[in-house]
């Protein structure tokens, strides 16, 4: 038997447990929305529960693990495996989860932010082979990331380095992040935006094709529904991805003047919007790099987008 | 003898070069400013030939240095010694400089980016003692930065990691920066943006106490001349420092958001202004910072501004 490893990706609405195999491939998958509802440990048990489940009908043994990877969508203190904070689940403040899963388990259990998780999953499994250095940016309702440097993830101090969607691009814009700045850039670029740069345009006397949709409620626009008006050739839509991709592209420049990295990758829902997204991203960061840019830097989009997640979790035991 | 370590911090005015102890304390030093007006080749002699003169008198010989280092206010590719480009000397274009010293001296020349050389002094003989990662940044005309991690400078691909200075805080700012885009760190809080961020206030109709010295030329003012502002309790040269401050504080914050540091070093000309500005600084970057900071981030002066180019440049070759 070739060997295999656990990842847990827990997340604001679906928990997922999969055995993964040393190449990155799932061997089997489980998950979960029981989690959301319940208090810190409620939670713990029923992805304890869930875990043990999947390792049973595959007839694994915990101690054919080298351990547990999980990704947990919050700010954590990877030196304690701490959860200090998360705008995904209720709770969760100060909350020792690392700890708290480990009761359940005696192989080691290792617990790091879930964008931290893909970004690994991504350099072991996906467009980040063969690099030394790499940024990974998740880019959906918020923008996670995670940083490799010479082939390990760089956490910082607190655990909490590669907050680029927090980092700010408009300081004068009037839209709002849930940390409370404006215009950082998950203020003006990510699914949270969406909404507000729709009621602007409305509000500036634009006309979109999305009211033709039933049900359509502009409180409730995300990625997907813009995904659709591009579909239909909304005018409205295709300027807000535009505008979109332009802040991503503004902050990706960002990250390529701070760390200078050869390999930039991009994942998460918003990268559905395919190439006229992609070529905003670019075009952007390639005018503002103009005669600075020495080396190449390779802007793609992820090779594992669906399970980055729970693969990324079960690298971090590899 | 205790064991000498000899830098060289070539800018575009001045030229030193130093002969430092292991604790970082300047032994001997001379420099010149014959350089600067030279072609590639000539600038390489006339240095080379001033290192000599400084080995002369100080009876040391060639051999007794593990190395030269060097930092250049400049686009430095790393892996090879080349000097990309540089605003601060002419030429200098795609010049492989480090292989030009090399030819003059038979021990190791270690080549750098002199805010990157700066960064290293700081580390190894300055506030960044007892730290593993932090990062410096020094602010005057321009703003150049080295970022240390795992007591490591880091680099990036090119070399031009850490050009904290060209990141965009402000696009939509009407104030431009040297490499031509808008709203850069630099073009909007370093000394370039100084005469810009006055002329606007006189625009709005500000009166400046500065009109009183004798010669005032409001094209060539710079950080001293409103640092004299400040001392005439001038209003118009504390709102410019405090705007500069304002943006350096988002800028730090950025850094935060990124890299997640313990430590940041600030040096550089604009420091001089003292309290005022860090303070500033400081409170721009808590108050963005919020209820994300789980861990202390101090932000400091450099402990060894005067010669932290010498200093720094020896002690790459530690």
């Amino acid at each position: 038997m070739s060997s295999l490893y656990c990842g847990v990706d827990i997340g604001g609405t679906k928990c997922a447990v999969a055995l993964v195999s040393d190449r990155g491939r799932i061997v089997d998958k489980v998950y979960t929305r029981d989690h959301a509802g319940q208090d810190e440990e409620g939670l713990v048990t029923t992805v304890a529960q869930l875990i043990r489940t999947l390792l049973r009908r595959n007839s694994i043994d915990e101690q054919d693990l080298p351990g547990i990877g999980i990704g947990f969508a919050g700010h954590i203190r990877y030196r304690d495996g701490v959860v200090i904070t998360t705008s995904n689940l209720k709770g969760f403040r100060d909350y020792p989860l690392r700890r708290a899963f480990q009761s359940h388990f005696s192989i080691p259990v290792t617990l790091d932010n879930d964008a931290n998780a893909q970004a690994w999953g991504e350099y072991c499994f996906g467009e980040g082979q063969g690099y030394d250095d790499m940024v990974f940016l998740t880019i959906s309702t918020g923008i996670g990331a995670g940083i490799i440097l010479d082939g390990r993830l760089y956490r910082g101090t607190t655990g909490t380095a590669g907050e680029f969607g927090h980092t700010i691009v408009a300081p004068d814009s009037d839209l709002v992040c849930t940390c409370g700045n404006h215009g950082c850039l998950m203020a003006v670029a990510s699914g949270l935006a969406l909404p507000h740069l729709y009621e602007k345009k409305i509000q500036q006397g634009k006309k979109s094709r999305l009211e033709q949709l039933p049900g359509f409620d502009p409180a409730k626009i995300d990625g997907e529904i813009l995904g659709k008006g591009l579909a239909m050739d909304d005018p409205v839509s295709r300027e807000i991805i535009l505008e979109c991709g332009h802040y991503l592209g503004i902050g990706i420049y960002n990250i390529f003047q701070t760390l200078n990295p050869p390999l930039i990758v991009l994942g998460g829902g918003l990268t559905n919007w395919g190439e006229i997204y992609f070529e905003k991203i670019r075009s952007t960061f390639y005018e503002l790099a103009g005669n600075m840019l020495h080396d190449p830097v390779r802007i793609t989009r992820s090779a594992i987008t669906g399970d980055a997640g729970v693969v990324g979790a079960a690298a971090l035991t590899m």
